[in-house]
């Protein structure tokens, strides 16, 4: 019978976020703060696509309703950006929206879905909240080809490959062979394929290669103005589905009843961003590189090939072992108003790293963040 | 085994849409149109709620991510205006994203919803794209005490009752004695209250009472600055939780995981629309009223007690019976450029009924798509 006031199972299992055994602590810092623990973007949006841009004399309908599958002016752009049609285009809201309603579309309770790892600390809440099973398989940065090392974890419910390159947090860019090996072992095992592409602009060395021209039958690629364009509290992203537009119009099911569509507006900035001439992401770019290479200078680690973190190994620092030495770092770190990620939000395997993003702040707070991160550490890189 | 390309069965059994039938027609209109089928306003938003009124320079932040639960802002000016704990208010995309991260958070695989009909066409839908099953139970304008309609559709999966007062479509109030019985027996049956409240600003007749305040222990409220504030586009509005507010936390998952956070810019929008005086809503009230009085007198139908529809018997209008008598009168409508919403939307009982709502176009507009409509129905009304 009802269980008032108990939640579902699974819902009540799930952690209530990465920081929330810091958050009292955040709240209370005091002076110059260095939070690089979020996946954010100090820059503002480009001129044209701020909210201030966006007149209701020029625009009509700019606080009303939009179409669910997305603003016509919006997926026209995005059809011509990325060079599909539009009935395979989705306007979500974010990439966290799309990969949501994709997950409800897909997922039958109790399927899984293997999480290439270190990963988004978003994914596996994602696919529990939609009642799946996230299974994470640790990828990048290990050895052996993708059937063995992604081998070990299928399951006869296995149903989906989560795959984000350019990669949160380790900044790694799959090559087209490796990804080539994975839409190899998809198919040999009729599985979709989740491509989280939310960095595709921001590679700073090597190719990219969206993973929807490798494997058109099976790939659905989320895409996010939030990184691309500085626009991350306006809550707009894209989704992209494989060839057949009936398996788009299913996820538009979910868009309806998750959010009913993108907000108007934010789906007008991002229009403004695609029909802009690029400068911004440019500059974007180059800056991000830069800092992102002083940073893993002075921390004395590799530089990132692409995206907006550094993910540091700091297991010689830590006191003990479990969970609570990880905290223990970390709390350190607040104690130098540094505030960063566990390691463990991208992967359980990964308590003895953090993540650091390097775009969080402005690049002369960030790197100040980041020295004070490497006298802890005891490093004098660059 | 994995099946690509198919998708969940649930997902893949719910209708793609109100409109999806007519959709092509409605784009080919030409000439004044009537689109009466969407609940929408024509009217703007209050100045200073804009998107041009959001100056980057004043509002630090107001394209970066926000709390999940909400802007500081926005969440104390809401627990102002409600008189409710900040702890017991989230921030949601619209009461579309609130009822989705609700349903999400109570229901376990096959649960079930008792929903009192007629209601809002999302929320079956709603419903079952979080592995829920919805129960239509015909109650508004129905005979009996609430335990004589609900009892029959109870069950041993019976987890909660949608209760949505004022009502879409009826613009029917429940009384405080009404509630009162469904209070008594969602406690008899350890049930859930999901009480959708986003007409509360527009009522006409009679006294509007929350429902948190007569189940406080067990009540989830959703509100949205949509209906409230004429900005359905920036997709923002509340869930006010029960009194425990663990049980708020435990929805923020859903909201995190869903679609993160509400627009920021949308969050500071309905911000400013709180902290103003209040006389935008009480103009659109009392203009929403004046056209809703007057279509009904047109069309000799009851004028509404609240909200912005009429739900409209065409029973003696239809040519033959089941979903295609409806669809055809649907079409005679089209045929005089006036869309309006199939009553089935509305419950699977209502085919014989169509949804106008008044405030989607100005009252001028409107109400030459009412005279259209009466004409159709040969009546002559006030």
């Amino acid at each position: 019978m009802p269980r008032s006031p108990r939640v579902a199972a699974a819902i009540h299992a799930l952690s209530d976020g990465v920081f929330s055994r810091l958050a009292h602590r955040i709240e209370q810092l005091e002076g110059e703060v260095y939070p690089l623990h979020v996946g954010d973007t100090w820059m503002d949006p480009p001129v044209g696509c701020r909210m201030e841009d966006l007149r209701s004399e020029g625009l009509p309908g700019l606080h009303r309703y939009t179409r669910p599958a997305g603003h016509p002016a919006l997926i026209r752009a995005a059809s011509q950006r990325w060079q599909l049609s539009e009935d395979r285009i989705l306007a979500t809201a974010g990439a966290t929206g799309g990969l949501s309603a994709l997950a409800g579309t897909l997922l039958e309770p109790g399927d899984e879905v293997l999480i290439l790892a270190p990963f988004w600390p978003l994914i596996p809440g994602i696919v529990a909240t939609r009642g799946g099973r996230p299974v994470e398989v640790p990828f990048f940065g290990r050895p052996g080809s993708a059937a063995e090392r992604l081998g070990p974890h299928l399951t006869e419910k296995t149903v989906a490959i989560y795959i984000n390159s350019p990669n949160n947090p380790t900044g790694q860019v799959l090559t087209e062979s490796e990804l080539r090996e994975l839409v190899a072992f998809a198919r040999a095992h009729d599985l979709w394929i989740w491509s989280d592409e939310v960095y595709e602009d921001y590679v700073y060395v090597g190719d990219f290669v969206p993973l929807r021209r490798l494997a058109p039958e099976r790939c659905f690629t989320a895409l996010s103005f939030s990184k691309a364009w500085g626009m991350a509290g306006n809550r707009c992203g894209l989704l992209l589905g494989p060839e057949d537009p009936a398996l788009t119009a299913e996820v538009r099911k979910l868009v309806v009843h998750g959010f009913y569509a993108a907000s108007t507006a934010s789906q007008w900035a991002a229009t403004r961003a695609l029909q802009g001439d690029g400068g911004w992401i440019h500059a974007a770019r180059e800056s991000y590189r830069a800092v992102g290479e002083a940073a893993a200078a002075c921390l004395a680690v590799a530089p990132p090939a692409s995206g907006t973190f550094l993910f540091v190994d700091v297991s010689a620092h830590l006191e003990g072992s479990g969970p609570d030495a990880l905290h223990g770092f970390l709390l350190r770190c607040l104690d130098r108003n540094l505030v960063l990620a566990p390691g463990s939000s991208c992967g359980a395997i990964y308590g003895d790293h953090v993540r650091l993003c390097f775009t969080a702040a402005p690049p002369d707070v960030v790197m100040r963040g980041v020295a004070s991160l490497a006298l802890l550490l005891g490093r004098r890189g660059g």
